[in-house]
């Protein structure tokens, strides 16, 4: 049994996180964790969460002395802020626990990335060099050896698992940038009080267009430039995404179906479709990513959905948990 | 041309009073206003309710000296907050306009009221006293001559038009209480960020159960006590109330049915069905109350819908100031 | 292992059947069955519902002898069309099965109830009198002998759980009936093209008052009138039901309190709430169902929730599965 | 006064038509009508929708004899299935009538268009000949003059009225195609018994991809080959279209604002977002097309919004009424 803490468990991700953890035969949730500032300390998760009443009805502890919070434990998630990530991971990682950061604080290794896009100047040069960025489809090699995991955004998952096999496939024609355009339910926006994820005005609407931070960490992992247009969805979970590409002359839809095989065949959270594509519910609740596409001339539209909580955050992170220790990759998940 | 001050316009109830007004052949919009802290002072009404881009461009600005604002105006409107009502109501009946306020302020005449369910102690037992409550299908008379207009609560409009019928005919067997059901979309709470009222949190559940106020208020003005359970519902507008009533012995549907046609056959905006019952989309955006029932022996359920936010709100508050200066009733709600 | 068949696994509560049994460490699914005229025979039910993509695959196959589809078989589930389900159970029971429908062909012992609220003959009036009436946490000792278990409606078995533990323990006033204001997902209507079902035109209504065959279910299993209005919810999946009710005199909400401790302390998947009423959302996806209580003076109002195809369908089921061969309660569920 | 037929009353687009003509002072419905076969006919309009009680409560004629239909009739909007418009129209028209037609009978000039992607063979090529594509702030002289005029697809009024500005200016690159996704609520799918519209099945999902027959419509009107990709959003109404085009290298954002100004400023019912892009609420229920845009680089992404029934059928049909028989544009529509 590997001790767990869990930081930011009052999130919607932390959330899912806590009761996919609370499930795991090899986990033990030593305690769940909250800023110190925060307004739900002293709660129980379930208070917050009424799904969880009866499964996981542990308090949210403040967090105030990190070192003392490490004190025996084996594996750390957060689920937080991204400053908070940054400011306390380090010193987690110092008392020799695992840490999976579901934030963004470690998933680009230019430091100066974060100063334009988040905001913060990093100062962890160190550990975002030993960072594994946690794509688990395709790094299980470096997440083995991992001290710390940056679990990838919500967006950048689908981006990436539906265009890295073309692109390391060499199917695209990437004069022409691959056009994602990407719809995310309010969850994403996080569990806080804001006029933005009202009811009476949530909207299909796109939003930080051309300068959303996961368009360059899209773009940075890939090794290619793309458009990435995020849209607000009026649902609460779930994220649906277009890819527009060119291809290179002569590549068919044969090729393109071959490079999805061989990419994920043998990987049980990636589900493609040899007919059609792919609806948003075929994942909500689940920790699929699922894809399918067309190809019409030189054209290709790839579709691929996740769960923005699940496959984009929680069960992303509990996949990379899982492979991190020999354990069978979607243990606890299905 | 009346000239016309809107305070509150930037929330839900005043937007839709500011659309109804601008297009209202004697109004002239003078003014709109918020309150001098609002963050919203100086912005368009169209930037917060985009709809209205185009439409209504008008600034809104702060009121910041009450009587200064009054100059020159005819007609102020307030879709202020309870207490902020309370306390600019009368310096501008005091300036000699009139006075349509879509809050509690003025609502209930016993001055008690407002300390238990307000949580506020009223100060102007003299404007309470002259206050006419504008249920206007039964107060056109009073309204004709009254200075000040407390418009009727959202959830109290619709189970008085469905009860009050009832009540006047002596149909009911009152030792059982009406047991008014009600679910209200997100919008009656109001244009403000809340953890409340996040698109990921909204689900169907009651609230403010036994002691919401809007209880005492439809029992108030009914002259009978009543059950009045309210809901959350996951929807922007309207308010849908299912009335469980206990007949006299020997009411049939057929005096129910008189009872209904003779309160409203000539009211343009209650519209009775003769066959089922509404559902909630046939008012959603248009300013009726529409009423159904069925009786099965000594049982009798009504059911009541309307827009919370026009029939419940701001389409009341024309529909009075129609009545109040002699133009047609619907003018501009149509 | 128990060899089992599920008939009508196309609709929303057989997928949800069929993914609970799935997981079921004592069951072995031999088939999925859908009527022999259905247009979804030959395809997977993860084309029907691609959530199951991956996970059931099995095909749906047109059940055409039901003597031949019962060779081998300990255990059929009917998610059927009433008339369907009275068809064809006597010859699963005949064959030896242990049957559990989710149909309401066999929920009432009075066959004249059948004429008047279903329109058919009820013929099997030795099994209806033989059928154990599956509300799980009233009736464990009754389902372990049982052949046919009749798995309760989804409204009957939140107002059931809600009201049993009140009227057995005579703490109600019954001169005042109980009023089951209950409001349903879409799915309730079943998976089927209808313009009723229309996301367009789906809107808060009442529907079936005075007239819905859940009404008498209720009444004839607690044995006390009561009014039951049901509503259609503009949402796919839950229901939640409020129940307003006069107590006896000197009644207290401790009385109430410790009935429903009583009653389901021991019981894993009802959830009490001490404080406050349950929200939808916390059961959507669920198997439970939650309730809660507020009493003011001679008035109480019980809340309860269940999602309308567990607690309410496939998730009873299961529960009476468990319970019927020896399994722990919440075994798949959970 | 011009006397008018609604034909296909019944729809969505239909009853929001009729809607806008019975407050036109210059209109006067003198029947609604249904095809001969409807179980609609003999409804009221009101019965089907039932926000149009007390205003429109008109009866719907089965439609059995056009010519008789047309007699005394000038003007005839046909809200028809495209075969429907197809064989009805031409008997319109030689009756004399004005005939606006809401399906794609008459949209593109190529009648193997319609072999192709309406799956029937186009038998009136005279009239297509003479059939005005009535995209109104485009076509307005045209219009003046005609006696058939198509009314565009939905999709297609958004994709062009943010297109044609740019094309027609020559400010993209049109080597790399421009790339439309788009989003439609539900209504786009008509008003019929369907499972996929019902409200448990529909989910965010691309449909049509590469093969729906607006991108031959949009890319025909253009001038331009496009990529079309439309999506069903879990919305009534409303769509969306997000557009990623290339600009020609040295095109500013000032270039295309100016080509954006210069086609609609003096259009009332484009409105231009000088600032962000527009959110589908901004004209749900309103006749606007909105647009906004944002540049980087060589890159451009153009939003715009409309409501599919209203600027995408309904008002832009009663826009061409209006620009036909000299009529203020906006008459009725505001």
């Amino acid at each position: 049994m590997l001790n767990t803490l869990i930081v930011g468990a009052s999130g919607y991700a932390g959330a899912e996180l806590t009761a996919y953890l609370n499930r795991h035969p090899h986990m033990n949730i030593t305690a769940l964790a909250v800023s110190a500032q925060s307004a739900d300390a002293g709660k129980l998760l379930s208070d917050l969460h009424p799904q969880l009443k009866g499964i996981v009805d542990l308090p949210l502890q403040p967090l105030v002395d990190v070192a003392q919070a490490a004190q025996g434990i084996d594996v750390v998630f957060l689920a937080t802020a991204h400053e908070v990530s940054h400011d306390i991971a380090p010193e987690f990682l110092a008392a020799g626990c695992v840490v999976f950061d579901l934030s963004g604080a470690f998933r680009v290794q230019d430091a100066d990335f974060y100063s334009q896009y988040y905001g913060f100047k990093h100062q962890h040069a160190d550990w975002l060099a030993q960072a594994v960025y946690g794509l688990a489809e395709w790094q299980d090699e470096k997440i083995k050896q991992a001290q710390l995991i940056a679990v990838p955004g919500c967006y950048p998952t689908a981006a990436q698992l539906a265009l890295k096999p073309l692109i390391d496939g060499q199917l695209l024609n990437l004069d022409q940038w691959p056009v994602i355009n990407a719809t995310s339910g309010v969850s994403g926006a996080g569990r806080k009080a804001s006029l933005t994820t009202s009811l009476c005005e949530v909207s299909l609407q796109p939003y930080g267009i051309f300068t959303h931070r996961h368009q360059p960490e899209i773009a940075a992992h890939l090794g290619v430039p793309v458009i990435f247009t995020p849209h607000l969805g009026n649902f609460p979970r779930g994220i649906l995404e277009t890819i527009t590409c060119r291809l290179q002359a002569g590549v068919t839809a044969q090729d393109v179906a071959a490079a999805y095989h061989a990419a994920y065949d043998d990987k049980p959270l990636v589900r493609l479709y040899d007919k059609g594509v792919p609806a948003l519910k075929a994942v909500v609740g689940l920790p699929f990513c699922d894809i399918g596409f067309a190809v019409q001339g030189e054209h290709l539209i790839a579709v691929a959905v996740e769960d923005n909580l699940l496959k984009g955050a929680a069960a992303q992170a509990v996949q990379c948990l899982n492979i991190r220790f020999g354990f069978p990759e979607t243990l606890s998940l299905l």
